[in-house]
């Protein structure tokens, strides 16, 4: 399923990294954000104008070099509904630049409730006799906590619609241990557990490079655990955060991956958003900023792996 | 902090309920619907004022009766960013006629990710020198799968703005034990350990009344666990899913309560959104169908819990 849309875009570019579109405002060049407060003043209007400008500058510069983008709900609803029009308008406008949208909401709940965030953030919703796109990502990250009544209505609309999951198993947080790591009695830890159970879903979406169209989570911080997941989860294509301002470094990040160099995306947010910032780029300079750390850190990982052979 | 105002709003109106606003188009009279559509087209835009016609008509007729509101996120985001506009809007016409307003979003994430979401539902944003508050709720959802790194940046806003969380311990549907009943190694069941978590948590943010400002949502369809938990979490304020439409009956959810009949607040959302469908009633008469249910529904639960003492 749509898993594997992505899977072929990391091929082609021969780069299995996603840029993280979490756009505060004090990421964004002053250029920018004054020439929104100054057509919307000071409003979340302002801030969400601001947000989109920055945003499809990265776009621009990024979409030929980096496969996907993954915008991060909680930037956009911090702006209120204005917020979120923005991050309607970013995905649209990624898709008009060829990228795979991974929209990170982490959402979670049941049934006809669930069935409404799949319509929301992959599917379409009928008003009236009219069939109307919420959102429209690629993919959904999803938080599992509530078992397979929180899974299944994603399962339905990812295969009437070609789109893709992403469960959380091990975060890449420091406290992610509290709950994930406790062993079970029945063996195994709780993370491993929600590991199988992404295989387990997995087999009603199944891809053609083979991995499915349920992903985990699974974060650049915990390297043991990803090479022990990867060898457990062998249909599962992982998501993979905590690469750069988190501390995972390239050779954390290399277990993720197969033999053939696919099986994983890696995220980096901040360390592209914020480049023109920590390399003293000029403002003007903050997409190509962004686009030289994306190249560098594509370089770095594919040093490890190698050229992707899909 | 602010379930104290939740717990004093219970105490007022002596009842201890929460009306869902879950408003899918479906179970909004047409009248409504073609009121909204006539002056909107058949766009998110239509369905968006649909939904805050239906909301407001039902607040109206439920503030006197009802201490809270409980708007599901979901179906507000299936109607893209006009949907995230009316639920704004929700929020603001229940506060202004004075009801408790608990998002529920279950929001997930960690460190500033988490303190964005925060930031969104319980608190507010800087925008240049002026302060926005996106959407203003009393109290958010959460799913704590991520450890303390998701809970401790809202800890943070609820003191500051005297707001709440309910955090999801052992929900309501028929697969919540997949994983939330897993035994763990050193004893005990994962909904248990979350729930120990919440009282730890909870410590943060003492309340007037006994409990603090972290609740756990725990669901009527498991009796036996809501009582067992009443007795291990006696500083946790919860949150019932699952009464009415989901099968929970008023003698399932008295074990939520303490001695003096507080502790808990019972939701219902379909049962009251569609009680003029259920009950026959002309569409014009909806919300009144709905006000019936909510005191039947208060009457009921009351008959088993006896007055509310604070």
């Amino acid at each position: 399923m749509s898993l594997d849309r992505l899977i072929e875009k990391i091929a082609e570019l021969q780069n299995p990294t996603v840029a993280g579109l979490d756009p505060k405002l004090d990421y964004i060049p002053a250029f920018i954000k004054s020439a929104a407060f100054q057509q919307y003043g000071e409003t979340l209007e302002g801030a969400a104008a601001a947000l989109l400008e920055f945003n499809k500058g990265l776009i621009d510069e990024l979409c030929g070099i980096v496969p996907a983008v993954k915008p991060q709900c909680a930037y956009y609803e911090m702006y209120g509904w204005p917020g979120v029009k923005a991050l309607h308008d970013t995905i649209a406008y990624a898709h008009k630049k060829g990228m795979f949208v991974i929209t990170d909401g982490k959402r979670n709940d049941i049934g006809t409730t669930m069935e409404a965030y799949a319509a929301a953030h992959l599917g379409s919703v009928a008003v009236g006799q009219t069939n109307c796109v919420p959102f429209g990502g690629d993919a959904l990250t999803v938080n599992a906590y509530l078992g397979s009544d929180g899974v299944n209505p994603l399962l339905k609309t990812c295969e009437q619609e070609d789109k893709g999951i992403f469960v959380l198993v091990k975060t890449s947080n420091p406290s992610s241990g509290e709950l994930q790591d406790r062993m079970l009695e029945q063996g195994g830890s709780l993370y491993a557990a929600m590991g199988e159970l992404c295989e387990h879903w997995g087999q009603a979406l199944p891809g053609r490079h083979g991995y499915s169209g349920v992903g985990a989570v699974v974060g650049a911080t915990y390297p043991q655990q990803l090479g022990e997941l990867r060898v457990k989860l062998p249909h599962t294509f992982f998501l993979v955060p905590g690469y750069g301002a988190q501390g995972g470094a390239a050779k954390d990040v290399a277990p993720a991956f197969d033999a053939n160099g696919c099986g994983a995306v890696v995220n980096a947010s901040r360390s592209i958003l914020c480049a023109w910032q920590k390399t003293g780029a000029a403002q003007q300079d903050y997409a190509k900023a962004a686009a030289r750390e994306a190249v560098r850190m594509r370089d770095e990982i594919r040093a490890e792996i190698g050229s992707i052979r899909v």
